[in-house]
């Protein structure tokens, strides 16, 4: 049994030794994805599809609750319409996969696969907007989309990848405005409501900012590394897209006017957003609120008679307040523990002959794996509490963790050692010239991950060239 | 308001005027679709999607109901992947979209937009499957497919669809034919019990069935114009594409061996049998189970004090046991009426200063017009009951449509003149040469629509070539 946890185990690279590899050994060993022979593509294995579909029925029921409907537009996007706005095809052109030919016949226009789908979304709307009656247009899509990365890694960065994009518009600039913030706060909510992830929230700079945008609000999730993940982005666009379509309606007024746009989406990316702030050297740990399986009910002596029939009968039982299944498989409890810790199962309860006898179970928590004797007649009541327990245990963990690893700077000299040899976020004041940002990259390797909305000073001026400071910013090194 | 009803209404070209006219007025009047500037695909709206979504979400709890589970697969696959199965690339080269160029770097090798995903399946599924342990494999993946289709229509044939693909491996022919069966009768259950849609099941014949397959099983249901719709796909593939991609298992005996594998698809086609078995000249009409609204509340004289707070709470009430919203636009109660009868919704409710004072609402239903009185008292027990009734009426009027429909020949000119002169079904005799089923569609403009489940003897003799006929066959012009 111990014999068998530890080989399991030992086959995980400890995250000291090797973050990069833990990382790929967690994704591949808990099953949640694997390599595929198409390049760049990942295959998402079932856990992590049902990973995936939790996510997203959180979240597109926050979407809905503020009135959003969702949409299915095609994948390719013409060549000529990509072009339409012009910062959006420059920024997009040169990582996109094109479809020269159909069948046999060499295509007269090339299509794009979508990279995103602005101009797709801006083509629909000046077919359906006419009136400031047809406003807003609270749309959103779930696909995937493909961008020609170079160098990919299962979840952060892959070919092809699974998304929401959210693509609405509104009547006046300050809707949209609001509409930006409303959707970065809602992914904000379900990254520390759902997921257990503290976020940083701010506005990207202009150089980080998205292209074609005229501001790109970012959440910032620190990893275990101290690296940042840009975990879900909001941006507002003006009338910029829509005076390059040709969106126009008549307002109150009876003037023809050009509506206001965002757009705002959230990956599969998210899914190693949550094995790099959760996960250890056993495995995963999933967020209670988005597990797949968030008890796994482990018989112990499964010889013995009724103990596999008083598993189930539990099963049964606790199927309307959790997500639950049994392990009845022939492996050594040893091997199941160690198997549902590598999947990242947020409670396993141990039943046995004597705990049958005295009416109880054994509750193990995954995230510190404190063991609690439950009896059975209170059980459902108390695991809501003991999910609960979990969830709120990830996230001050995460929180501690993220506190204890952001740094301030004041001076170049300060913010090139920590950059050097404390792996986190930065805090220093810019004065707003992006000289001084492409400096500290190249210095310093770091880049800025968010001018945060909770702005305090660190000094008076500039980290990097000293000048009167315009604001802070939060640095670091990002995925 | 009586005008405005009528300019509505008047608006839909009518069934027995221009079939294909009607069908693409619903299509675009209801909002279910519209075209987009990319070539044969289009654009699904909200609320042709939240349909979608409504049928996924059924079909997907039937699948898990027997053990399936959501894969997420690459929308890529390599051209040397597609080759490796003869038939089925045969089936599929001509009509794919080829990937050439990503970015600026032109491919070493073309990637397809994948039609269908046997190909991926198989080369994860050799990956994965190395024990009799690791069988059955019961996944399904939902996505969107691309065929390059010289002519399309909206839901019916687009260059890129939605659909849900089936992929299982199993350790013997028996379990994969068994699953085959099991996976066209969820899809016939699901057509008659959520879709309202009688089907007929059967088995292609060898020149009607999927590319690479040994048997092709069918659901086919019966359009307003009598044509034929096939509904849904089951494919046993006994163990051909297993040899073709060496996935092999240790047996039971510990003999490396193939398994076999089935496929099964139903896709957003489904919404196109949808309209053209219940629509009428007043728009679509939505089968309950599916339905995105299944009531919608019409306050009448809404100027008077009390009726608008009185639409409202009752939409509250309601909400537990129907989809249920108010339409409290400025329109007038007769464009309302119009409006969601074009939308097909199921059921309406409608409230005024009267009623109230009655305690009471009339409910009209969208399929036969039927009005009652209820008692506000009972209406929440009622409204599941209604529902009911209109999924009834309506799966009653197609079988009975279907029935009256269905025709039988015993000799070639009974055929022909039965093909000439009376849309519908054909029930015929064959001798299983694929020469009479060329000659059947060349001097009777009819296919194979399928050899049905229930077999029965029309006449002793092979419709076409007067041989000893095999067996009997439904034969139609067909979508």
């Amino acid at each position: 049994m111990a014999n068998n946890n530890k080989k399991m185990v030992e086959s995980i690279t400890s995250m000291d030794e090797d973050f990069a590899k833990w990382y790929t050994d967690i994704v591949l060993k808990a099953e949640l994805a694997c390599y595929s022979d198409v390049r760049g593509c990942m295959i998402i294995r079932p856990y992590g599809t049902a990973l995936w579909e939790n996510i997203r029925n959180d979240l597109d029921s926050r979407f809905k609750a503020f009135g959003h409907e969702n949409i299915m537009l095609p994948m390719f996007i013409p060549e000529s319409l990509l072009q339409r706005e012009k910062d959006h095809v420059e920024g997009f052109a040169p990582e996109v996969a094109w479809v020269t030919h159909g069948g046999e016949e060499k295509l007269a226009e090339r299509l794009c696969v979508r990279p995103t789908s602005e101009t797709l979304f801006c083509d629909h709307y000046a077919e359906i907007i006419h009136s400031y009656r047809d406003l807003p247009k609270l749309y959103n899509q779930w696909c995937s989309v493909v961008r020609w990365e170079k160098t990919t890694r299962p979840f952060l960065r892959t070919t092809e990848f699974f998304w929401q994009e959210g693509h609405t518009m509104h009547e006046t600039a300050d809707e949209a405005m609001e509409e930006t913030e409303r959707m970065l706060n809602v992914y904000a909510d379900f990254c520390e409501q759902s997921l257990a992830i503290p976020v940083l929230k701010g506005r990207k700079t202009e150089k980080e900012k998205f292209a074609g945008a005229l501001a790109t609000y970012t959440i910032e999730a620190m990893m275990h590394d101290g690296k940042a993940l840009q975990s879900g982005t909001s941006h507002y666009f003006g009338d910029g897209f829509a005076r390059a379509f040709g969106i126009q309606f008549a307002g109150r007024d009876n003037t023809l006017q050009y509506p206001f746009q965002t757009s705002w989406g959230m990956s599969t990316r998210i899914i190693g957003a949550i094995i790099m702030t959760h996960g250890d050297d056993n495995g995963l740990v999933m967020p209670p609120a988005v597990a797949p399986v968030q008890l796994v009910i482990v018989p112990i002596a499964t010889h013995k008679p009724g103990v596999l029939e008083a598993a189930s009968a539990l099963c049964d039982n606790l199927k309307s307040v959790v997500r639950v299944c049994v392990d009845d498989s022939d492996n050594s409890p040893g091997w199941k523990f160690a198997e549902h810790e590598m999947k990242g199962v947020p409670l396993r309860l141990e039943i046995g002959p004597r705990d049958i006898q005295n009416n109880q179970c054994v509750i193990v928590r995954r995230d510190n794996r404190e063991k609690t004797i439950v009896s059975l007649n209170e059980i459902k009541e108390k695991l809501p509490l003991l999910l609960k327990d979990v969830h709120d245990g990830l996230y001050q963990k995460a929180l501690a963790r993220r506190n204890s690893m952001t740094y301030t700077a004041k001076t170049m000299s300060e913010l090139k050692e920590l950059a050097d040899n404390k792996p986190g976020f930065i805090k220093a004041m810019w004065c707003g010239d992006e000289a001084c940002e492409t400096e500290l990259k190249e210095k310093a390797g770091i880049t800025s991950r968010c001018i945060p909305f909770e702005q305090h000073e660190v000094s008076q001026n500039c980290v990097c060239c000293n000048k009167p400071a315009k604001e802070l910013v939060v640095w670091g090194k990002a995925y």
